[in-house]
């Protein structure tokens, strides 16, 4: 039988609820399909902080990087947020992605038939919305150098970063889109500012000449400032998009919250090599953290991203989205994406409907 | 009577016809309060570009300078946009936002009751919803240096921006957006990339600072990922936001589709002194210009702002919005904001019909 670890990252607020469901869910979709999964938990975020002093522990990035994926629930908390950068639980986050080296963060937001209510926007402009965010997410002004505080001429006090790319880095995270796309509605729109930024003027011409290879994706360009407006005018106009990392952090968000349900979206992010993260994409919830009423669906579909993107279980993966389908159809629901007619349902609740599904 | 000089900057695409509707509107209501208006009309943008070889001629600059404000239309098209970063229409509003030293843009998001439904979100959600976003419009990535092209230590290019506030460029925009605030509903939202930048970590710190001067505004801070979620989620929560330049580029966009009638916002950049430029926050629509189509309203507002913002005459503003106000209510609609049971006419008569009701 094929044999795999993964490391759990429980983190904070609701992220250990989530994720233990969400193991037990990955256990046994693998274990259908013959895969062994051992798991080993570590410590990060704040979780890290309190114990270790620091948001992401040497040994934590050793054994993630040892292990065949990488499965986090969420991090952070009021408690932190007026720690020092280095001591700041998103400072653990940032550390382990540039760590592993996964550059491309793939971010689905896709409206559910089920829950095309959940939606702010209009049924008919919500309803079929299926979009792919390829968000790159080791380089740019997340962690470009120069960065920090000085002085200015006149002697104010000054805060900077570097917004930069290379030509490498944006070939690769437009290999990742375009293959995304390709296997997805086959067309890609790349969200830049190449009408103010230099930076982005070298991602729009290496996206461009990265299209040749990709002749049977179709490509365009948007600003990211139109790409803001469209995803809210017509968000069905989009099959897959890449961009930079802080446009990605922002319009992969909106993307999310266009769908309604934040607590179904998952996450996966990937490198060259080496183990893949998975997560979900919603924060740690610490207003609803350890009352069983969180939402485990995101974290299970991150499972299953896990099994598709970082083992190669297609087949498993395929198991749980089919099991969270049915589960949403048998009508249970947590208090984030409930309505009228369904039935309410804590975290663990949840979780056993869906391993009954499997 | 008090006698104002404008300078007016038709530009490109649909700017041409929109001013020209404007101007009149201008001139009624300012001579309806005893102020006289003389207009003259500059190159800028892909006009200028075709006739004078640079988006911003020296000429413009300096009539904008020396006089008492600035109406512009809409820069830009398919025929300039593959040009080189010096010969870009864009190129030519940074130029004048930076030479007028206008580093306040005022951008509100308003859903009008007659125009409610628009808006692609629900209703329920849509309705009521009167935000003003308030821009850095003069520093930040916009700006900063060093910018351009490199190359790496591996011999691969690069392209890179600097993302740089200092504290008194800061400070001087809070100001503005406390003050903005306290004369709405009192309630502040500042929005930056704290827990990642230490641009945005100086921007959080010198926001809060100046909050001590303005006990009576309740400043509240988001992180602009959770700020692109909220605008969807629930719009009414924000009154009067304010950010850096980027980020105020994506949101007060995103903040405006929200709305569901971009036809409608005007804008206002404004600095500590000197003229103000007005502007609608459309685009140039090369695809509907000449056609007398486009919708005049958002110049028509800009105007409005012109006078309030710019010349201090706040009872022909509210002339004008009531003019606007009472246009709608009669049943007049371009095509951008059409619905069954309403009038479609086109811009010149929607001007007509405004300076009627004036
Ligand atoms: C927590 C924060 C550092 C992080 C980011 O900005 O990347 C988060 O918003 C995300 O999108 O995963
Ligand atoms: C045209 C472009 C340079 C400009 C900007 O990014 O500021 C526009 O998007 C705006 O918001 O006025």
């Amino acid at each position: 039988a094929r044999s795999y670890s993964i490391t759990l990252l429980p983190g904070d607020g609701i992220g250990p609820e989530v994720v233990a469901v969400a193991k037990d869910v990955l256990s046994v979709a693998g274990s259908k399909e013959g895969v062994e999964l051992r798991f080993r938990e570590m410590l990060m975020g704040g979780a890290a902080l309190d114990a270790a002093g620091v948001p992401l522990p040497d040994e934590t990035l050793a054994a993630a990087r040892a292990s065949d994926a990488i499965l986090l629930g969420a991090i952070g908390g009021y408690k932190w947020d007026n720690n020092e950068k280095h001591l700041k639980p998103e400072t653990g986050l940032l550390n382990i992605r540039a760590g592993l080296g996964v550059f491309a963060n793939l971010r689905p937001a896709t409206v559910l038939p089920q829950l095309v209510d959940a939606s702010t926007l209009k049924k008919e402009v919500a309803e079929g919305v299926d979009i792919m965010v390829v968000r790159e997410l080791t380089g740019g002004i997340y962690f470009g150098k120069p960065r920090g505080f000085g002085t200015n001429d006149k002697g104010e006090e000054t805060g900077f970063n570097t917004e930069i790319y290379s030509a490498a880095e944006i070939d690769r995270i437009a290999r990742v889109a375009f293959e995304v796309a390709r296997k997805r509605g086959g067309k890609l729109c790349s969200v830049d500012k190449a009408n103010v930024l230099e930076a982005s003027m070298l991602w729009r011409k290496r996206v461009t000449a990265i299209a040749s290879e990709f002749p049977d994706v179709e490509l365009s360009h948007m600003y990211v400032d139109n790409a803001a407006m469209q995803l809210v005018r017509n968000p069905k106009q989009f099959d897959t998009i890449v961009t930079n990392n802080i446009f990605g952090d922002i319009l992969s968000d909106e993307a999310s919250m266009i769908t309604g349900s934040i607590g179904m979206l998952p996450s996966a992010s990937v490198g060259e090599s080496g183990p893949g993260l998975f997560e979900p994409i919603h924060g740690s919830a610490p207003d609803i953290a350890g009352q069983d009423k969180a939402n485990p669906l995101a974290t299970i579909l991150s499972a299953a991203m896990l099994l598709k993107y970082g083992l190669g279980v297609e087949s498993a993966a395929k198991r749980i989205e089919a099991a969270v389908t049915e589960t949403l159809d048998n009508g249970f629901r947590t208090g984030d994406i409930y309505s009228p007619g369904t039935t309410l349902v804590g975290c663990k609740r949840m979780g056993e409907e869906v391993l009954k599904a499997l």
